[in-house]
């Protein structure tokens, strides 16, 4: 049975002006890979309402799980939320428990929950909280997205949360070698490699060490058996060249 | 006039995997914001042919500019090249100042080349060639699509060829006031700052720093005295919360 799919969808206006590195999807994929589940896409997106809107309905009906990393803080910018919803065309507004979290955060941190604080409790009718044990303020899953907050520790918490209720598949496994040939060398044998092995996915990435040309070829595959099998006929291959 | 926009299209199954860590959509978002061009989607795709072309021929129909990143080296799943001929229906085929290019290279260092290097060379019709002063295999564009490296050195060599070239507008200004308040107490000032300065983006990132909690807002504009007044009205209404 083929693993289950996802896509990730990135939401902020300070990656795309170059102000900010994202970092979550990074982390997501490795977390992705570990858990079976084949991350197919990402798409980074402006924070605005519509193009947001339509990104989740594209890749909600393309992929098993979306996640989306960012803009459900407090401020006027922070319109994920309201997107999703409108996304699902389903109401949205501050919810009971989503607010009962929040007053206790703010009162054992002496901080108001003012206006702009409760609109981190406004949540898509129909949806259950993520836990959000570093600030409180509740990530949300809605049909089969993942709605998550863009500060890499919150997200990281939050993906710890929502793994473990999805099904996986196998997780993907990998080998690399390190060869001391050109990648237009190495390009030849690789891809009868991979004709051989059809349920592989092999990749090469040169580099350049003191004046000398290599690539490290990393094999990735659900098969322990089948990924052993095909880095041990490659190490054959290039015998003479590995370190 | 409003800036012309960009996307990004990033190939490549080791960053989806969580092998490897972009770094070429921050550095192309900070030299695209220093050109007045805004950056306004990134996708981030496997190396599957219709995938490719599908991806290509969305952003290429919105945005006045498409960069992507990565498959078009030596090995059997670089097919960008062919993909972006499939999407633009173009054939493809290897070129002759694209082989004289790599002919050179290699003769100098010493490396053949053979049919998987030859790969490089192969160009949709009717495109520029992208040089490459690093490692000789050219990018090439087609229409509005900029096609080059995955390699970060050689991508960035390839976007500052490729820049120059380009009808830019103005560039992205920004400022920055670093404010000792949690985020939800600055929100709703901002949210009056942001509809007062409807042409200005205001964004927010908040930190913790020794238990106290902070944020840094960023105003970010094209016209300088526009972005000079709205940081004056913040730092006059967080004057007791500056340091």
């Amino acid at each position: 049975m083929p693993n289950p799919t996802a896509a990730m969808l990135v939401i902020g206006d300070e990656i795309l002006s170059g102000r900010t590195r994202d970092s979550n999807m990074h982390f997501l994929a490795g977390e992705l890979a570990k858990a079976g589940i084949d991350l197919l896409e990402v798409r980074v997106v402006s924070d605005k309402p519509q193009t947001i809107t339509d990104a989740v309905n594209a890749l909600r009906a393309a992929h098993d799980y979306v996640f989306t990393s960012g803009g459900i803080g407090p401020t006027h910018d922070d319109i994920t939320a309201d997107a999703i919803a409108a996304a699902f065309g389903v109401a949205i507004g501050v919810r009971e428990d989503a607010r009962a979290l929040l007053a206790a955060h703010y009162e054992r941190s002496g901080q108001a929950l003012n206006a702009a604080r409760l609109r981190m409790a406004r949540i898509p009718e129909g949806a259950g909280l993520i836990d959000n044990p570093v600030s409180a303020a509740p990530g949300f899953t809605l049909g089969n997205v993942h709605v998550m907050a863009g500060v890499p520790s919150v997200f990281q918490t939050m993906v710890a949360s929502v793994l473990p209720t999805l099904t996986g598949g196998a997780p993907l496994l990998n080998q690399s070698l390190r060869i001391n040939r050109g990648e237009g060398d190495i390009a030849g044998p690789l891809a009868m490699l991979a004709e051989r092995f059809p349920d592989l996915s092999v990749g090469c990435y040169p580099f350049q060490q003191n004046g000398a040309y290599g690539a490290n070829v990393v094999i990735r595959g659900t098969d322990a058996q089948e990924v052993e099998a095909a880095c041990a006929a490659l190490a054959e291959e290039f015998a003479d060249d590995i370190s």
